[in-house]
């Protein structure tokens, strides 16, 4: 069986997770908090990141988010999530890069170092400003979604791919921070509703993470 | 023929010119300097960022290093960069997602940072604390390297790989910008040496970034 290094708002882990969830792949979860920097997750992984995958029995470790979902697309046949022609999966490669790093930094970043590592490490106060920030570069982010979605049925193009599993995974880590205002997108609003409600989604939506608490919409399909 | 946005010291753009070189596929460089923000390159690239190709006999527009170097590592056979089983190939991916991540942000991030936007933006004086903590970061990052080197023949295992053309890539900058200190690494600079000595380098090495100069050693393969 799989072990899945990560803790519950790891954005990076949540992208693994559905990837792992629509392709009906099992794992046990392991719980890793990064920031603590513990030597026998240093050990396993240098870069001191989660997700980390391991197989124990078949001596298998398995690094990087973006290492990981390649080694199960090319290796489980099933519900393939980077799919279509080279230029397709070019494509969706493109918005997975695009929400790992421009959203990732712009939003999700800010949001949890305000918002949870400060909390839980610093014991400090959120600085206004930052969130204030983090929020409005979230606006822009959901307008280019919707602008994807006036052109396609899924934001890599006509079937569900990896870019959405990657996008709800920052979205739903930005939303559970109160990142996330919902208004004047509607058409991102149902999109992510109908991610929401897959089996993949679920059991991300119920866990929590100690001391922080999402808002009341959080998992909730209508919201 | 593809058209290749970039600039002489984007190690995104180097990686991938050396997968091209390596796979034997031709390209025209246009120079694109990301910080100017210009609205045609924005209109192709909304995240702004080098490299992006283009082959308009096509229509086709490629965006993100990552996403380009999979693409043609699908569609052209010859010379396969992320080779060997699925285990190595999560292998060689996690490297590169380690030097465009960890080794970019330690050391090539920083150093672009203060001795070349600087320079070209600012009109300022780098400063030296962050110059000296970046290099003090790249030893680090070469004793991993040398630790890779006394168990494998390339970064990523028995053959060259896009580890090796990715790591090559991000030191090949840092280098460039006097932020490597050889002494001490003879393992790593005996691999250095032998990719330096490849005709797909050999183009890279030759170019100069306007205003800023190398050190010496920084085109010679014996260094």
């Amino acid at each position: 069986m799989w072990q899945l290094y990560q803790f519950p708002l790891c954005p990076f882990s949540r992208k693994v997770r559905l990837l792992l969830g629509e392709k009906g792949i099992g794992y046990d979860l392991v719980r890793e908090s990064p920031w603590e920097r513990r030597d026998e997750f240093l050990d396993m992984n240098p870069a001191g990141r989660t997700p980390v995958m391991v197989e124990a029995a078949k001596g298998l470790t398995l690094i990087d988010s973006w290492a990981i979902c390649e080694y199960f697309e090319e290796t489980v046949e099933q519900a393939p999530m980077i799919n279509g022609t080279s230029v397709n999966r070019a494509e969706i490669r493109r918005l997975v890069a695009w929400f790992d790093e421009q959203f990732h930094a712009d939003v999700v970043a800010p949001l949890m170092h305000e918002r949870m590592k400060k909390r839980l490490i610093d014991r400090a106060s959120p600085d206004a400003r930052v969130l204030r920030d983090a929020m409005k570069l979230a606006v822009n982010h959901l307008d280019y979604v919707d602008y994807l979605l006036d052109h396609r049925n899924w934001l890599g193009g006509a079937t569900m791919s990896l870019a959405d599993l990657t996008a709800a995974a920052h979205i739903s880590v930005a939303d559970y921070l109160g990142g996330i205002d919902w208004r004047g997108h509607a058409q991102t609003q149902r999109w992510y509703a109908a991610l929401k409600s897959r089996p993949s989604f679920r059991p991300l939506l119920s866990e929590r993470m100690e001391v922080i608490t999402p808002p009341p919409h959080y998992d909730k399909v209508d919201f």
